[in-house]
């Protein structure tokens, strides 16, 4: 280890570590909100406070080798035309694909906004669960397509059988079904036969986007990856992230694997704006499997003792195979959303039509401990009360 | 100054000299491509072997105040929701316009890439100069819109009588007007009263994109910006990138200024996948004022002296104001191209109708002296000889 990363190592910091208690202090750049009733708050130190479960991120932080990785990169922050330190190649051996498959994208986002511009134009359709990952939704109404969304099951599941149904009943408008698994915002799987039955019940030349960005938290049988169907040449395409697992949500590198003539179709919409450090943090992260086994159990003993400790308190919550899970609140969201805010702790957002279920990402234990003390302090009855305790000051 | 950067001062290096001095080791990841005739080379060590005077680089890096700022930002690599340092309202305030006129993009390419999306549906028309930056065009054919490329005059600059006469005998039609101003890849300005004249001359509800990415490198009286056409309210968009001055390519951050209704129409359609640590980067850019005039000043003693080199051996340049120039050879560019590229200087790329014309990025005083030494070696008897030295095997 020589340079930076030694010089770090000497202070028993990684970049990252030491970046965030710099942070903590406040000393970094950043604008001042203004406050009615007091003195202009540092934007940076406010977010320090929070615990923050709202948005399914990965609360340590890319591991040490990503981090030297990326510092190791950063001589190409002024290039175009620079060695990306062969992420397509890496991507492809690890998932044991060809490069061909292979579509690089900034974040996982970039693909579902893809395949609105190549398989969703005017007056298509996509076929998708009710509620899941909003983003395709969104990107269709944009581009004054439709949106056929799916009723989850009674369990909250995917309704398997009824997308096939809709898919079949407007095959010829269909130009894409969306299926998210693990399903956000529910975090759990749509199990794997499931979608064999829905591969093989729907007319074969509809595309199927498969987003796995929550595939490395799964821990069930049930569950497989549909990486498989790509390489059987099924137009299936599977989107993946390095936002969760490998803890790059900022900085933005995902992709999708899909057979070469669907790579082909996508190509020239995508943009190729991904910034050169994050090329080499990615090829670092799939190297790293002990870090990603180590999140993968970090995040499992904290999910599961959370909703162990709610259920205690007699709460219901969705079996969850991801990094984030679902209580049932029994009353609207929303104003408990504020009323965690108040005290810091960000969790949320609605998810309608499951506007009575709140969704909270895996924190880190502290994080996780600072949930339960806040949710027993709204909740002080528990589920069958009347009412939560709701304030209007705030602590 | 403190943590990191205190560290890496004692060096007496900035962490992108740092980083960079590794790279030259060619200590960092990535693959190595075979050879037939030899043993595998490593990709970043034959990167570092060429002068990069192909991509319009700066070849200095960014500052240090612009890197201590992207390290300092590492504790958000993994987090979505976090303070973004301000960066929406310190570009407005730059640039003396509202934050509400401000739409952030992974580099200016994502700005091409949104008015094709809102602008450009199935066949409507963009009217440009050619040639000029080719990703609208481009973008163009993927949406099945049409391009009418309006010939540069006889001195190279743009034909806006021309440009105006398309637009408005194709007005029902045309979707956009872009102008990259100075231009792309002939590195010559659009002087202000043409662009007065256009905007005057052409429907006002027609959109104008000026594609400003090398603003900085301009010292010429008749250039201005366009954004007080902005502020006026003309259908005016504005690129701009933190990719040529800043030295921020590689991290992808560009923006437009447009009127708060054209913001509003092209919001929904942004990726808004910009790293979180080039946020910071380019706030401290802004801030910077000192390092942006020793850009501009470097750039233009060393652009200004090869282009007096070439002219004393007998060569036709075109008058630049960026950071890149164009040389007439007199004989197809690909060749020659690839002569240079034999002796470790990378040059080019073909801006077909402009085939005899190579296009230089201006790099540093090193790359500069090479570039000028190989250009002696392939027209050893100048201009007027019949054929250049070309080689089979290189140096």
């Amino acid at each position: 280890m020589g340079g930076l990363a030694a010089t770090l190592g000497a202070v028993g910091l990684t970049p990252f570590e030491l970046a965030a208690q710099r942070g903590q202090r406040g000393a970094a750049a950043g604008g001042a909100a203004a406050k009615p009733d007091g003195p202009p708050k540092d934007p940076q130190v406010e977010y320090e406070k929070m615990a923050k479960l709202a948005n399914n991120e990965n609360p340590y932080g890319p591991s040490e080798a990503v981090m030297k990785a990326m510092n190791d990169a950063w001589k190409y922050a002024n290039r175009y035309g620079y060695p990306d330190g062969g992420i397509r190649d890496a991507i492809a051996e690890h998932h044991g694909v060809k490069p061909e498959n292979i579509i690089l994208a900034a974040g996982s986002g970039e693909i579902l906004k893809l395949v609105d511009d190549v398989y969703l134009p005017d007056h298509k359709i996509v076929v998708g669960m009710d509620p899941t990952y909003g983003s395709v939704y969104q990107y269709t109404t944009n581009s004054k397509a439709k949106a056929i969304k799916v009723a989850l099951k009674k369990d909250y599941t995917a309704d398997i059988d009824a997308m096939i149904q809709e898919t079949k009943l407007h095959s010829r408008d269909v130009g894409l079904v969306y299926l998210c698994n693990p399903n956000n915002p529910t975090g759990n799987i749509v199990n794997k036969a499931d979608i064999k039955k829905l591969l093989n019940s729907i007319p074969e030349e509809i595309p199927v986007l498969i987003d796995e960005a929550y595939h490395h938290f799964v821990d069930n049988p049930n569950y497989e990856t549909s990486i498989p169907y790509v390489l059987e040449g099924r137009r299936v395409i599977v989107a993946r992230t390095f936002s969760k697992i490998a803890a790059l949500a900022g900085m933005r590198l995902g992709f999708a694997i899909a057979p070469k003539e669907m790579v082909g179709e996508m190509g020239p919409f995508a943009l190729s704006s991904i910034s050169s450090v994050v090329k080499y943090g990615g090829v670092a992260a799939l190297k790293d499997t002990a870090y990603e086994a180590k999140m993968k159990a970090m995040n499992k003993q904290l999910r599961d003792r959370t909703t162990a400790e709610l259920k205690q308190l007699g709460w219901e919550t969705i079996p969850s195979d991801a990094n984030f899970f679902m209580v049932n609140l029994k009353t609207d969201m929303g104003p408990i959303q504020t009323e965690f805010q108040k005290r810091n702790v960000l969790v949320g957002r609605r998810f309608s039509p499951m506007d009575n279920w709140l969704r909270v990402s895996v924190g880190s234990d502290d994080e996780m401990k600072r949930f339960v003390t806040v949710f027993k302090e709204i909740f002080p009855n528990g589920p069958d009360a009347k009412k939560p305790t709701t304030s209007a000051g705030g602590i």
